[in-house]
């Protein structure tokens, strides 16, 4: 638990504020508590050892990665991962490897690739069908029962496959802009579910219905019918939660800190080391300042407090980013000084910033 | 130089086509000789030895980078570095570690900044002054003398820094559509240039106007008064740079090869494992698709072919890339195939797929 020196910091830095992230942790713990549900957290967003531990901590035993890279890594300290991406038939020898030693579920949305199991896994998978609600990414529709019926079919004749249910991801409250949008898109994704599963049950009475979305595990207070939720981006949020509705600007746990290196009187902007390759290129359509790259946040003793009104992050090249802070408050930065800046999407800057290999970040 | 064998990629894997990226490293290093231009490469498109040592073979012997983590990185094989971004007065340990093994050359743009060099810094550095020619990222104006002049005279006053000249790097090329364009904003920035060239060269006959932009060095014939080209990008160019006009298709030297996970016949479109943390999020207005994430080229022997008209990248997620692909070739793509993916923006794609640490790449 080692303290943060911030004069050590010299480069684009993800600071991860450890209250406000368990803080997250814990609302939602105590929200599947409440709704009687099986809390399987996605690790895609920190893809860290160290902030699995902060769930492990209060009793969470089971987790959801998206690509078997993570499950690999997560596999030494978590012993039941849901690797929550369309099976890659490419990368049965790592599913197989994984499968020898924990419980593992995979998920599927063809016969085709059930078939493909059949014949080449060599150890139990539970198999999820994956549902598409309306998102339209990946996912068998719930009208298109004619194809669950197939991949059912093929399950069935497979004994190291069990179906466990119905997952989805709701990935279209992405595009809400209220809680109220939120909730009315959840309850129609639950709508569909509940269909399916009125559908499916007296075949198979232990179908579980698995829902993945920060926004609607965040908002919504409907769970009838749903067994399991596997938010991830919750434990950080960030501006596109907050432009969503599904947080708080004071609830994202992650800001991360640039040097300034140029300052700009004549158009009163700054030009920050911390670009691209830090950040991710992720946008943001904000309905005053239009496109922006981030927003800055007030310094305060370790951490970081509100907003700054009108100071946003308005382009980014690989490394430079450019800030607009305007003539009130330009002379307050310096040359040197280290800004803090909230990210659009953390799972995108998580992963530049603190993947296995990377140390560009520091806990406070 | 092992020849590559595709049997063995299962998941997103950048794909460098050794032929063409060091054609267009030829045509470069040729052009910059017709015109008796030093060419100090960029580097922060590849981030790698080995393709720095193609440069090498033919002669090279300087580079630009754009962070001192690169200069450590490539500091062992190279001996004349230009760190291209404005000095970021919080690293001065690492560039006083690197000056006192090779030449090492910053950008400034303020006299604060050269006061602290003066005061921190403990061998010799060569200093340019960056100038903003219209890209409004970084850099002075160069209407703006008297700023200049004020960093002059505090060059001036540090007997450890050396004055070399303007640099600049023209981004605003990368709005133009057409060579027509990118001729014409090329042709302003060296106006300006040849401007402060005659204005300052009476005090400093040896001082170097450099400029850097991919667009302008790759399609511009008119070099006069310029000194030194730093381009990057070229080596592998991207969609971006042929929407640009910089380049052909067929000069793009990279692309993703990834797995195809899920087909909707519904919808004609395919769902690859390769999102945005193997593309980036860069995206582009294509004039018929609207915003693309990428295009599709044809398999070839063991690279690829030409463009395939209407398959592109319509959506990335974090691991998942949603694929347009129509009626017509539908069927042509099955589960568990590579399909090949030309970037948006190459400089983006290689920083997650072939940073120093990562393994995500193969040459052809």
């Amino acid at each position: 638990m080692k303290k943060t020196n911030f004069i050590k910091i010299s480069k684009p830095t993800l600071i991860i504020d450890r209250a406000r992230c368990q803080r997250n942790i814990q609302l939602m713990a105590d929200k599947a508590k409440t709704h009687n549900l099986i809390f399987r957290p996605h690790f895609k967003t920190h893809q860290s050892l160290e902030i699995g531990r902060w769930f492990k901590n209060i009793g969470i035993d089971k987790i959801t990665v998206s690509s078997w890279s993570m499950a690999s890594y997560f596999a030494d300290e978590w012993q039941d991962i849901t690797v929550a991406f369309p099976f890659n038939v490419l990368e049965i020898d790592t599913a197989n490897a994984l499968a020898s030693k924990i419980s593992l579920n995979v998920l599927v949305e063809s016969p085709e690739t059930v078939r493909f199991l059949h014949k080449n896994s060599k150890y139990h998978l539970g198999v999820f069908i994956k549902i598409d609600v309306g998102s339209h990414r990946t996912g068998v529709l719930p009208s298109h029962t004619f194809l669950i019926d197939a991949i059912l079919h093929q399950i069935e004749k497979a004994p190291g496959l069990t179906f466990l249910g119905f997952l989805t991801h709701a990935g279209h409250t992405y595009r809400c802009r209220s809680i109220g949008e939120i909730q009315a898109a959840h309850h129609e994704c639950l709508e569909q579910l509940r269909l399916l599963k009125q559908k499916y049950r007296s075949n198979y009475p232990q179908l579980m219905i698995t829902i993945g979305d920060t926004p609607g595990c965040s908002v919504a207070d409907e769970f009838d019918d749903v067994d399991e939720i596997r938010p991830g981006n919750f434990v950080y949020y960030d501006l596109m939660q907050v432009q969503i509705g599904a947080c708080a600007a004071d609830q994202i746990g992650v800001a991360v800190a640039c040097p300034i290196v140029a300052k700009h009187a004549e158009r009163h902007e700054i030009v920050i080391y911390g670009g691209g390759i830090h950040f991710s290129k992720e946008r943001l359509e904000h309905k005053v300042y239009g496109i922006i790259y981030g927003q800055v946040v007030e310094k305060k003793g370790d951490g970081w407090g509100q907003l700054i009104p009108s100071v946003y992050l308005r382009s980014l090249s690989q490394e430079h980013g450019v800030v607009v802070v305007g003539p009130e408050r330009f002379d307050e930065y310096h040359l040197g000084d280290l800004l803090y800046v909230l990210p659009i999407h953390s799972c995108m800057t998580a992963n530049l910033m603190m993947g296995p290999l990377s140390e560009s970040y520091k806990f406070i």
